[in-house]
């Protein structure tokens, strides 16, 4: 059997039967095994960080990871900045890499790169298959590494040759170790903490299942602590009917504001929270003075588990606080980022997955869905942009029967717009509202605030914030891509927009037209 | 002085006037430099691969390197491909890469990773500038290494508060080191061995100026030896009334038919020709057994200095055989590759620069653009595709009164259309002609060449090499993006679209439809 045969059929056999794909003539073996092995799907993408991005969303829905093919160093290159936030949500996932065959190597042909040296930079574990004997083996090494640490990249370089040789054999599963159970002495510790006056239990990671946030709810409601939200969670249940938890907010001194008379800070599934840049002036540790820092579970420990465990101990038979039911329609009118919201509130079909690509306008949006029908929170956990629309695509893949509903920022979609083709291709129920207010928005606000200068609306700075000059035209670049597309103006239209798209199959973009902020 | 403004004016007193970007928040203060220093000219690109591969054209056409700015180590991966293919052409290139403010790395923020070992990848010289009193002098020596081993990628990583600190100071420009001087005893070695029977001069990097390849004619008129370019040439003066030579072949079996009967390969600017891909059973090194392989000039020498005084030395005063003038219309009728080449051929402005990401067309384009009017040709040097438009753009700015066309495969496109919006809203003139074959045509010859199958057109497996399905509509995407298009089935529809994209400025594209091969 040839290694690539032994490898895809490994990989199905280890639950691994989704691959998202951009490939080049050194991938040809492992493309042809897609006929052989009819249970791996193959899903294409025009661009290596489509691929990423989606096999990093597949896998926060589905909870097991999905392969990426990639081509060579370039292409690795291109899936980077998706891997990168794959990373920082400690995501399992199997990135492929095709390398030149091992004799090909010694001339360095224009392609050859240090593959090896780029992947450790997003990736726990890094091989490159040496034989065609061990080739169905080490990918099950790799599958096994993408459940280490509590989720992480696992990179397998596979040459050509090892790739087309004959000599290879199915290699059965490894175990793949789950995250640390709770540690009882840190769920005491915990319990004191929460129980003080003054306590905040911030939420992150693999906190916010289902559980976790109604675990999380019951001991808020039994100690008075107060619940946060990191900023960008990897995968959260949320919505009307779960418990109402305000999200930790993304400028720094915001978030010191919500921080403010926290005197300890129990972490479950989240990092010590941070500035997401540095500003002049301003601390990079959000973290109150004198406040204690308890940890609960860091993102490699069950910390759903660990939260029910405090549960038990704290909150006895208390009832959580959940969100009502009810996001208002918007008045009708001009649309605004609010009026864009509250719409998107307002007709998300229960149990809807939202990405959150929203930038600006992600803190309305935050607010807006509170009180929408339950759903799934996807966000842009490392904060590499151009993630959104990938992300819409792995979730629809791993989740058929889930409408996904992306709220897409403007410049971030500009990123990665190939995404819009594979949804149409696979035909994916994703309904993606972009926002176009023709500017790198967030960078407008960030100039002021990094205390850069105040004219970031005109002159030769502000030319580099501005997207206008030309706007563009979303509704042709969609069409052109393949999804059917609508322009709004009105909130009425958005309304309309957007309920005729959920009720049809298959993707749909609407371009709702906003002021620019400031 | 805030350590950005002395960087940005530091770079222009040194020849660096152009800025290829794509700003986050921790360049901001490089981004409002450009208020202050107006020599700088900033171009704003939508996704950073187009910076790079702009940034890379440029300094082919212009003979001085550009800068770029890219946010972190998202925005470095997101251009690597670009910057892989400036590493292999022997780019002069400087790029910037902001980064976390010094004090912020410690909390490992979202956005941190490891921008040095990505960068090492593509770059011979990576230094991270830890003071504003040294930052401009860190630019300077940031531009000189540029030029540094006959030209290179030097990364400047600039850390957010160096760029926003008082008390930095402007920097004088370093010298820049030029090429070595050609070798005396190697161009004697030269001059035996193009002497003998059965000698090709292999041309490639610096060698293919006007005068490397008028001095390559006059060799070859005086002694018989054979010329070829080598296939992805950085910058190649070519065309009617210059030196005529032919392209050595893409694929390995044609590259090796070329080179039978070749005793002795001089190299001038090229490297010693290895196959592109290692293929089951075919050799990756081109040079036929037992021929001899005598290195006239390297690409870090001045290889056209090299050519001018072998010639000097063998060739007296014979003249090149020159390429006739004359590219005959292709009849009327459905459009074909052939016809399609010979359209691009026929309505060639003088003193073009053509940019080829042509792939399964190129070799047919090569034979048609050997007749036609003089001009420039800008090939994929290192192989990782998706860099024809951004060089479109790249060269554009560089020579703003010579009309670029770029003959761009639909496949490669898609990885960088974003290059579009930066040709309109810059108002470049450039004529895109956009090859429309909805598939990945290369990878179904690669699939049938390394004998991974024959059912690339169909199944699971042929799914992934399709682009139909559905067909992107460049038409609609270039509209979107802000550029004039339409859409051709015909010989006659696209030489009269040409025609008319030409006689207009600025960009406009057409989307030639041709039939997939094979």
């Amino acid at each position: 059997m040839r290694g690539a045969e032994a490898l895809v059929g490994s990989l199905t056999a280890a639950g691994v039967d989704v691959c998202f794909m951009n490939p080049g003539t050194s991938e040809m073996h492992f493309v042809q095994a897609l006929d052989a092995v009819p249970e791996m799907r193959g899903v294409l993408a025009l661009f290596e960080g489509v691929a990423t991005g989606a096999a990093d969303a597949y896998a926060r829905i589905a909870g097991k990871p999905a392969a990426v093919l990639l081509h060579l160093g370039p292409g690795l290159g291109n899936g980077l900045a998706n891997l990168h936030n794959a990373r920082r949500a400690g995501t399992p996932l199997l990135c492929v890499v095709g390398g030149h065959a091992t004799d090909h190597v010694r001339f360095d042909a224009p392609l050859e790169s240090d593959i090896t040296a780029v992947a450790r930079t997003v990736s726990g574990w890094v091989h490159t298959s040496g034989d065609v004997r061990d080739v169905a083996a080490d990918a099950m090494r790799a599958v096994a590494a993408t459940g280490e640490r509590g989720g992480q990249v696992a990179t397998l370089v596979l040459p050509a040759d090892v790739s087309w040789s004959e000599g290879a054999s199915p290699a059965p599963p490894l175990p793949v170790a789950g995250p640390f159970p709770p540690d009882p002495s840190r769920v005491a510790a915990a319990a004191d903490a929460v129980r003080a006056p003054g306590a905040t239990l911030l939420l992150g990671g693999p906190a916010l299942s289902a559980a976790g946030v109604d675990a999380a709810g019951r001991i808020a409601a039994a100690t008075g602590a107060r619940l946060l939200v990191e900023t960008f969670p990897r995968c959260w249940e949320t919505g009307a009917g779960r418990t109402r938890i305000d999200k930790l907010a993304y400028f720094a001194e915001q978030a010191i504001e919500q921080l403010d008379g926290t005197s300890s800070l129990v972490l479950a599934g989240a990092r010590s929270p941070v500035s997401f840049f540095g500003y002049p002036g301003v601390p990079g540790d959000l973290v109150p003075e004198g406040a204690a820092v308890v940890g609960l579970a860091d993102p490699a420990t069950d910390a759903t588990a660990a939260l029910e465990a405090l549960a038990d101990v704290v909150a006895g038979d208390a009832a959580p606080a959940l969100a009502p039911h009810g996001a208002p329609e918007p008045a009708p009118g001009a649309l605004d980022v609010r009026g864009l919201c509250a719409a998107v509130a307002a007709t998300l079909p229960q149990d809807a997955i939202v990405v959150d690509e929203a930038l600006t306008a992600a803190a309305s949006l935050a607010v807006s869905l509170q009180t929408a029908p339950r759903h799934t929170q996807i966000a842009l956990t490392g904060g590499a942009i151009g993630m959104g629309l990938p992300a819409a695509v792995g979730a629809a893949v791993a989740a058929p029967d889930r409408p996904v509903v992306a709220v897409q920022a403007d410049g971030s979609a500009l990123y990665t717009a190939q995404a819009l083709w594979t949804m149409a291709r696979e035909r994916l129920d994703v309904t993606v509202v972009l926002i176009n207010n023709a500017a790198y928005s967030i960078l407008r606000v960030e100039l002021a605030r990094t205390g850069a200068g105040e004219a970031a609306h005109s002159g030769r700075a502000g030319r580099m914030l501005d997207l206008s000059d030309p706007t563009p035209d979303f509704t042709a670049l969609a069409t052109g891509l393949g999804v059917p597309a609508e322009r709004v103006t009105t909130t009425e239209g958005l309304l309309d927009a957007l309920r005729r798209a959920q009720a049809e199959p298959g993707p749909h973009l609407v371009e709702a037209i906003v002021p620019a902020l400031g």
